[in-house]
C-alpha cells in the first residue's frame, strides 16, 4: 500500500497555530457537552466536592486520515454482524459448548452463565432482546497487497461507549475545517484540510436512540394492573465520568422519541424496581425517589454498567443483573447476549478448520457478503494443548507478530509481541484457555496526530487508530425473528502509538474523526 | 399588591427531590454549555494550569414567579428606551453638559471623554453606532396600589451580559417542568409548576446576533483596497470567567448569520489590528495571529471589556480603544453611548423639575407612551448642596428608604439605607457628585428561591429578583436615522436578600428563569 499520504499529514502548527486550535477546541467542547468529568488524579475529591466540574473529552486537533474503501466496507457489513451476533444468541447450546471451559475457569463467565440458567429454570417473561453494537476495526497494511485491508479488533455487544460524544468530535472538526465561514483559515493549509471535505456524517446517537426506542415501541402496552406509564432505565456506573456520553443519547430518547428515561445507579437497582409477584408477566416497575406516588413500567433496560467483573462488588449486583434478567423488560443486551461478545466467540467464529460456524448461523447469506465478513476476521487461536496457538506463543519469532488477548469482552490487560512467551509461562498452564492468541493488524506506519488531553497537556506523534461502527438490532429470541436491523454512526479512536505497547503516563488516547482518502 | 403567590413558592424539597433536582442541573449545564470557567477560589490556577475546567453558572433550582403585565410592559418599552438612548447619544453638548461636573473628578469618565474628544477632532470615520442594551427592572410593590409597578434599575449600553447564557436557563427550566414527557414529574406538585406553564419565549441569543448581523450588513462593502474579506471583532478580558455567554452570540452569529468573528483581548488590539495610514477611509484590518498571511476588515467591534476602570490596565488601553475609536468599524458601542449609560443620565431624566428632557429627545414619540416610560423611573437626585437629595441622603430617617450609587454605569459598590449617611460622612463632599441617590424600589417580599452555586453548594432563602430585557439599535448619528430597532429576550438574575445588603459570604446570585403570572 501506498502509505505516503500520511507522511506529511497533519501539517505543522506554529506555536499561535496550536495556541488558536488548542484554545478553539477547549471551549467548544465546554459549549457544546463533548465533556467528562475530571479523574481524581486531574482534581481530587477534595478540590471538587460535589462534582460540578467538567473538562473537555480527550480529543484530536486534526481529524485522522482514513481508507475509504475499508470506511465503506465497514458500514456494508454493519447490519451483517448485527443479525450474526443476533443468531448466536439464539443458539444457546452453541454459546455453552464454545463456553464450556471458560465457565470452568472464569467466575466472572461462570456467574453470567448462572444468571441465565436461573432465570432459564424460570421461564424467560421477555423474549425480544435488543442490542446496541459497535464493531471495531483497523486498517492492516501488507506487503501483498497496495489497498489496505479492513479487520476487525473487537465486537462490542455490551455497553458500546461514545456513540454521543464521537458525533460531537465529528462536529467539531467539521467546524474547524469550514470556520470562519467563507475563509477557513482554523487550520494551516494542507490539501486534505482544504479541499472543502469534511468528516462523513455520523448518526450515531439517532442510530442508537432509534434502537431503543424502537424496543421500547415492539413492548407493547403495559403488563401492569391498572397500566403503568412506561419508561427506558438507563443502568450506570458509580462515579462515572463518561456521563455526558450518556447524556447525549438521554436527550435524543427524550426529546425526539418523547419517551421517559431515568438514570439508575446499578446499586438502586433493587431499591427502586419491583416485579409483582402476582403477576407471572412479570414487568418491571420503577418507582423514582424523587416521586414516590409515581410508577413507570420500564420496557428497555440499556446497561451502561456490568460489562466488567468490577462492575459487581458483591452477590447484591449478580442478584440486581439476575431481577432484571427475569423481568419482562427488554434488555440491552441479555446476558446469552453479552456473553455472545466474549472474544472467544470471535475465535471460534474465525477457526479455518473444522466446522463452518458462520455459515451455518447466516445461512440465508450469499456466499460473497459471507466471504467478506469472514476477509474482516484477524487469524486468531486458542492455546489448547498440541494447537498451532500454543506454538506461535511460545516462540519468540511467531510471538512478535501476535497480541494475547483475554477472552472475557472488555477485559482489558493486552499483552504484546515479545512480552507473550514469558507472561505465560508466569501463569499457571491451566489459565493459558482464558487467553486468545491474535495476530496483529499491521497500521498505518506513519499515522500521526496531535491531541489535547482532558488535563490540558498537548501531545503529538505517531498514532494508531480504532474505527468503530454502530449497529441495533431488535430480535425474538423465539425463532429469532428480527424486528428492526440498522447501521448508523461511527467512532474513531486515536491512541499514540506507545500507549498500546503497555506504556501509559507520556501517552493519550483520544476522540477523533475522519477524512476519507 | 396581593403577595400571597409568592408565600407558598417554591414548594418545599424533600432531600430526593432536591437531590434530583440538582444532580439533573448539575449534568444538564455542562452538557448544554450553561457553564462558567471556575473562579481561583473554587480552583487555584495550580490545580488547573491549561484552564480546562468549567462548570455550572450558578443557577435556580426553580423558575421565579413575576408579574405578568410588568413583564409585558418592559418588553413594550425596550425599543422605546433604544431609541431614547440613541437620541441621548446623537446629543454631544447634552452629554457634555451633563457629564461636565463628572469629567472633573472622575479620571474614567474624564479619559472616555478625551477619547471622543480626540476621534472627533480628526473627525469620525464612522457615523453607525451599535447599541446591543439591556434594560433592568424590578416589580415595585406599594401600599398605594394593589399591582406591582415596573420600575428601572439601571439601563445597560455597554457588554449587556448574559443573552447567552440567560436562554439556556429558560430551556433548562422549561425542561424540567415538562420532563418525562408526558409525565412531568421533577418538581414536587405545585399549582404554578404543574399548569402546563413554561417560561416565556427567550430569543436573547437571537436578538443580539441579529443586531450584530445588522450592523456587519450595513457597514457595505471593504474600504480596503484590494477589498478585504470582512469580519466582527468581538473584543473580550483576560482570563474571562463569563466566555461562554460570549461563545453563545458567536455561534449564532457565525452558524446563522455566516459572518466570520474573531475574538480579540483588549490587550492584543494594538498587535493585531492596523488603520492603514494612506487610507482617509481608515478600515480597521484584523490580522489573525494564526493565519498571517490573511487579512480581514472588521465591520464591527463589540466590546465585551472596557467598560470598567480595571479593564484600561496602563496608558496602551486607553490608546487601544481610541485606535478603534478612530476606525471606520462600526463600535457596539461608541465612547458617547457608553458615557449615555452613566447613572447620572438616568438621573437627570428622571429630575421632575426644570427642563422635560425626555419630551425633547422623544419629540415624535406619543405622550402616552411617554407618561408609560417616565412611570418606570424611580425618584432619583444628585447631591448638590442645598439640594433635596442631601437632605435625604444624610437623614437617617429618610436615608432608609435609599440606595447611593457611583455615577457610572457598571461600578458597583452601592450603599444601602442606614449605612449612606456615615458613608457620606467619611468622603471628601467634593467626591459626593460622583454619586446618584436612588429610592429604593420595593420588590416582593416573600419571593424564594433555591440556588446551584458554580461551587455546587445548594443554598435556599429569601430573594429579590431583576429582570433584564435585551434590545438592540442600530443608527446614523448624523442626523439619528434608525436603521434597526429591536427587542427580544430577557434575563432574570435571583441574589439572595442579604447579598443586596452587602454581605456576600454566604449568598448567592443566580441566573432564573420566569413563570408569569
Amino acid at each position: 500500500m501506498d502509505d505516503s499520504i500520511y507522511s506529511s499529514y497533519p501539517p505543522h502548527l506554529n506555536p499561535a497555530q496550536q495556541e488558536y486550535l488548542v484554545t478553539t477546541i477547549k471551549d467548544w467542547a465546554s459549549q457544546n457537552g463533548l465533556v467528562v468529568r475530571p479523574s481524581p488524579a486531574l482534581i481530587s475529591q477534595e478540590s471538587n466536592p460535589h462534582g460540578v466540574l467538567a473538562t473537555n473529552a480527550p480529543v484530536t486537533l486534526f481529524p485522522s486520515l482514513f481508507p475509504k474503501s475499508c470506511f465503506e466496507e465497514a458500514k456494508a457489513l454493519q447490519t451483517v454482524y448485527n443479525q450474526l451476533y443476533a443468531a448466536i444468541t439464539c443458539n444457546e447450546e452453541w454459546i455453552e459448548k464454545v463456553m464450556e471451559d471458560l465457565i470452568d475457569v472464569d467466575d466472572f463467565v461462570s456467574n453470567l452463565w448462572k444468571v441465565h440458567l436461573a432465570v432459564k429454570k424460570e421461564g424467560y417473561a421477555q423474549t425480544l432482546s435488543l442490542g446496541l453494537y459497535r464493531s471495531d476495526y483497523m486498517p492492516n497494511i501488507s506487503s501483498n497487497s497496495k489497498d489496505p485491508s479492513l479487520k476487525q479488533v473487537e465486537f462490542n455487544t455490551i455497553a458500546s461507549s461514545f456513540g454521543g460524544l464521537s458525533s460531537l468530535v465529528a462536529s467539531l472538526h467539521s467546524e474547524l475545517l469550514t470556520s470562519p465561514p467563507g475563509h477557513p483559515i482554523s487550520y494551516p493549509p494542507h490539501p486534505m484540510l482544504t479541499s472543502g471535505q469534511t468528516p462523513p456524517e455520523n448518526t450515531s446517537v439517532e442510530t442508537l436512540a432509534a434502537g431503543l426506542a424502537a424496543a421500547h415501541n415492539a413492548y407493547g402496552g403495559s403488563k401492569s394492573s391498572p397500566a403503568l406509564p412506561s419508561c427506558i432505565l438507563f443502568v450506570i456506573q458509580e462515579n462515572e465520568r463518561n456521563i455526558f456520553d450518556q447524556l447525549a443519547l438521554f436527550k435524543q430518547v427524550t426529546k425526539t422519541h418523547k419517551i421517559p428515561v431515568f438514570r439508575l445507579l446499578s446499586s438502586e437497582i433493587l431499591n427502586h424496581t419491583s416485579i409483582p409477584s402476582s403477576n407471572p408477566s412479570r414487568p418491571l416497575v420503577y418507582t423514582p425517589p424523587h416521586s414516590l406516588s409515581t410508577q413507570f413500567e420500564a420496557t428497555t433496560v440499556y446497561y451502561r454498567c456490568f460489562y466488567a467483573p468490577t462492575d459487581y462488588k458483591s452477590e447484591r449486583d449478580w442478584e440486581a443483573r439476575a431481577h432484571l434478567e427475569r423481568s419482562a423488560a427488554i434488555k440491552c443486551p441479555t446476558v446469552l447476549n453479552q456473553l455472545a461478545g466474549c472474544k472467544i466467540v470471535q475465535q471460534v467464529l474465525a477457526e479455518t478448520t473444522g466446522t463452518d460456524h458462520l455459515s451455518s448461523f447466516m445461512a440465508g447469506t450469499d456466499a460473497n457478503t459471507l466471504a467478506r465478513l469472514r476477509e474482516t476476521f484477524a487469524p486468531q487461536f486458542d492455546l489448547s494443548a498440541g494447537g498451532r496457538g500454543r506454538e506461535l506463543a511460545l516462540n519468540p519469532e511467531t510471538a512478535v507478530n501476535y497480541v494475547l488477548k483475554p477472552q472475557r469482552e472488555g477485559g482489558g490487560n493486552n499483552i504484546y509481541k515479545s512480552a507473550i512467551p514469558d507472561f505465560l509461562r508466569s501463569i499457571p498452564e491451566g489459565d493459558w484457555k482464558r487467553w486468545i492468541l491474535m495476530e496483529l493488524i499491521t497500521p498505518p506506519p506513519n499515522a500521526k496526530n496531535v491531541a489535547l488531553r482532558s488535563d490540558g497537556e498537548v501531545l503529538g506523534g505517531h498514532v494508531i487508530g480504532e474505527l468503530g461502527i454502530y449497529g441495533t438490532i431488535l430480535w425474538d429470541q423465539a425463532g429469532g425473528n428480527i424486528l428492526h436491523n440498522e447501521q448508523g454512526g461511527w467512532l474513531m479512536r486515536t491512541k499514540a502509538k506507545d500507549v498500546n505497547e503497555g506504556g501509559v503516563a507520556s501517552g493519550f488516547s483520544s476522540l477523533d474523526s475522519i477524512l476519507l482518502f
